[in-house]
């Protein structure tokens, strides 16, 4: 059989990776595919590094749309990036009839519904592994792997750049500031980190988990977004103290009132799996009714762990895409016509609605009656507690200190309770710091 | 559309699950596969229990063959197990047109080549995600979601019972068969554990995982299996004080030479993730060139986690089984065709061909001299040394005690060479036991 031919669309890092692993791999793909996987066409501003990289093996060009024109091309692979210029050229890509490989987590989780709607009206694969959690085939475990399930819940490390950052702090006691100028000077943050450390990658990414695992639309806009800038070394030291570890994670879960949509640092138990993932490293845990927990982990990032995903893509696509589109995956995991109804029977829960347990560590005067105050202010407003932690004032401020930092472990706790309770608490004349938030998640 | 028309043979603890599990999620499920899934059809020699957990909702029969007879069928859910009237239903069920799901490791392990041969003569699915690490979709992950990879090795705790037993040892310093007995009080271990404690049915896995990963013939005839029978509190001690755990481990490696197959107990460095997988829980880690090293963890076992892998199945079945067979997954990755040719270039090895790395207990008289004799035989037979631990005698075998235990830690050595250095060791009248000897994995 002929091989399937593919356009690349922007051949940078993971576009050389799909490159390089495609040709080193090719008999081996090929007797898992049944037919070769060409890439036949790039296409990428900077042509002369893109010769650079292929070589004589596809013909470069400087303008996506010539790869889309290109009857003979069958799968669209689109490495731009971003909500603009990659939008237009997949809606473009799938109008013409190709299949569609993405790892652009940004344009699906905003606009994955419209993509999708497209791709199912023109009969075409929108295929996308490689946008949640590199080279880990957590979307085909959600979508495929764990169907017999209701999903109750999904948490991942999903952010590499955050996950390098927050080992560090733990392991060398140091501030965020420091740590994130190292991992920029490592490579393993951007120049422009905002969107690893504002959490905003790992809520692209919860999103789209959060339709594959519920059945609902990609619903970006309603996702609580908070990232790690503010985490302190002292939190990390004190939940370590209580037997946990400080992970972002992108939490997405199922309630009887609706699916709460996440994303922010959480204490973990220590004990837990997913607490002792170091370094870059991702890993998402499932918990689906049938199964229990499953835990997936490995590389998020990287020319190849996503080239893996990419390129498992195209096999799917090699295997399955001459099928008639009855015949294929859907690829939210649930029919799309049955994506509506879901819509409206599981809305996305505005963050004051979102139930979950708390640390709280607040600066206090070292005085009497202040826990008393505190916790009383904590009891009218229905919360219990879990623990308290009250450091020597010697010990926080060092000699002679007036000052400690109280810490408290909630039990679940409604968000807009604890929001009411914290207004309450801030503004005491014996609070002397802004009140640290971090929301505590046993994933049992 | 119609829903799937399923018929199980046999419902016993998995057979229910499946039952109970598709009648709580049947919207779900129906959402995601496009059509409901209906077992309608169970076959049991205990009739009066079948009745009692499907009621009205499924036609019980104890005749297996009436099942298959029936052209309203579409799927056969083989749950018997065994390689014995399970083989003969199967190839029955196949030759009916109608597609298979099984969990049955042990009859696939043995009789995979020529299920699978008949199943793609007769253009049906044979799908058995539960036949590996239960509701873990590591069958998928291998066979779909690590396409781009030329593999290089995978290494499971696929035996919960084992692991469950070993969990144990370590937490309570505790001997084998004490906690044998605990489990099989606990239901953690059969009454007749054999297929679990001496490895087998980690090795039927292990040897399903290696024609996937690999694309060769299943070949359990050339499985090298050991299991945890002779393993001792000392040994877990010992690796302990070295930064080790032992678990028994399934293992399939990609060589130059051929590919190594084979089930034993493995210290396995403290750190990685898989040596903290505790009680019955499964994981596999998998090496793939592109994507490094990806982990996969969950319920090996049970009611329900492996109803979720049959349901996945059944799902899969539902979604693609009516395409025409060139557009579907291989079974086992590869396109059928393609297994010989492999199976020609990279024959299973004989154990005395793996390299790995030993661990050695050797009780010793508590003499000069001994230590000298000893390492003198491994250097001599180009064995090299990365540790030793010599205990104090008192501290081995009480005050006063005139023996020791003399711990060697080796780097990477033939198997077949290390054989002849204990050949030779063993017979020293300075040796006072049989040697104990643990192989080690640093999975890195």
């Amino acid at each position: 059989m002929k091989p399937i031919q593919v356009g690349l669309l922007g051949i940078g890092t993971v576009g050389s990776g799909v490159f390089n692993v495609l040709a080193r791999n090719q008999d081996e793909i090929r007797r898992r595919a049944g037919r070769g996987i060409q890439i036949s066409m790039v296409a990428d501003l900077d042509a002369a590094r893109a010769r650079s990289i292929v070589g004589e093996n596809a013909r470069v060009v400087g303008d996506a749309r010539e790869v889309i024109a290109n009857p003979d091309i069958d799968v669209v692979v689109e490495l731009i990036g971003g909500y603009g210029i990659a939008k237009a050229l997949v809606l473009e890509a799938i109008a013409a009839g190709k299949h569609v490989v993405t790892a652009n987590k940004a344009l699906l989780a905003v606009h994955g519904t419209e993509i999708f709607q497209a791709a199912a009206e023109r009969g075409v694969i929108v295929a996308f592994e490689a946008a949640v959690a590199g080279g880990i085939p957590i979307i085909k475990a959600l979508r495929e792997g764990l169907t017999a399930n209701q999903i109750q819940w999904v948490a991942g490390i999903i952010n590499g750049t955050t996950n390098f950052i927050l080992s560090e702090m733990r392991d060398k006691g140091l501030d965020f500031d420091v740590v994130l100028k190292e991992a920029q000077r490592l490579g393993y943050a951007e120049a422009d980190p905002t969107f690893d450390i504002e959490g905003v990658d790992a809520a692209h990414k919860a999103t789209i988990m959060s339709a594959i695992a519920f059945g609902i639309p990609v619903q970006f806009d309603k996702a609580y977004v908070e990232g790690i800038t503010k985490l302190a070394a002292a939190d990390i030291r004190y939940a370590e103290q209580l037997g946990y570890r400080i992970k972002l994670l992108g939490i997405t879960k199922r309630t009887d009132k609706g699916v709460e949509l996440r994303v922010h640092p959480s204490l973990v138990p220590a004990k837990r799996l997913i607490a002792n993932v170091e370094g870059a490293m991702n890993a998402v845990l499932v918990q689906g009714d049938a199964v229990g927990a499953t835990l997936y982990y490995g590389k998020g990032a990287g020319a190849e762990p996503t080239a893996s995903a990419v390129i498992a893509d195209l096999v799917d696509i090699a295997r399955l895409g001459g099928a008639d589109p009855t015949h294929r995956v859907p690829p939210l995991a649930f029919q799309s016509h049955t994506l509506g109804e879901a819509g409206r029977d599981l809305p996305v829960l505005p963050m004051a609605e979102v139930v979950t347990s708390y640390y709280l560590r607040i600066r206090v005067a070292d005085e009497a009656g202040v826990l008393a105050k505190i916790t009383g202010i904590l009891a009218d407003a229905g919360i219990s507690i879990d623990a308290v932690l009250q450091r020597e004032a010697d010990e926080v401020g060092g000699e002679g200190s007036t000052q400690t930092d109280l810490i408290i472990l909630t039990h679940d706790t409604r968000e807009g309770d604890m929001d009411a309770a914290l207004a309450q608490i801030q503004p005491l004349p014996t609070v002397l710091a802004p009140i640290t938030r971090i929301r505590k998640e046993e994933l049992n």
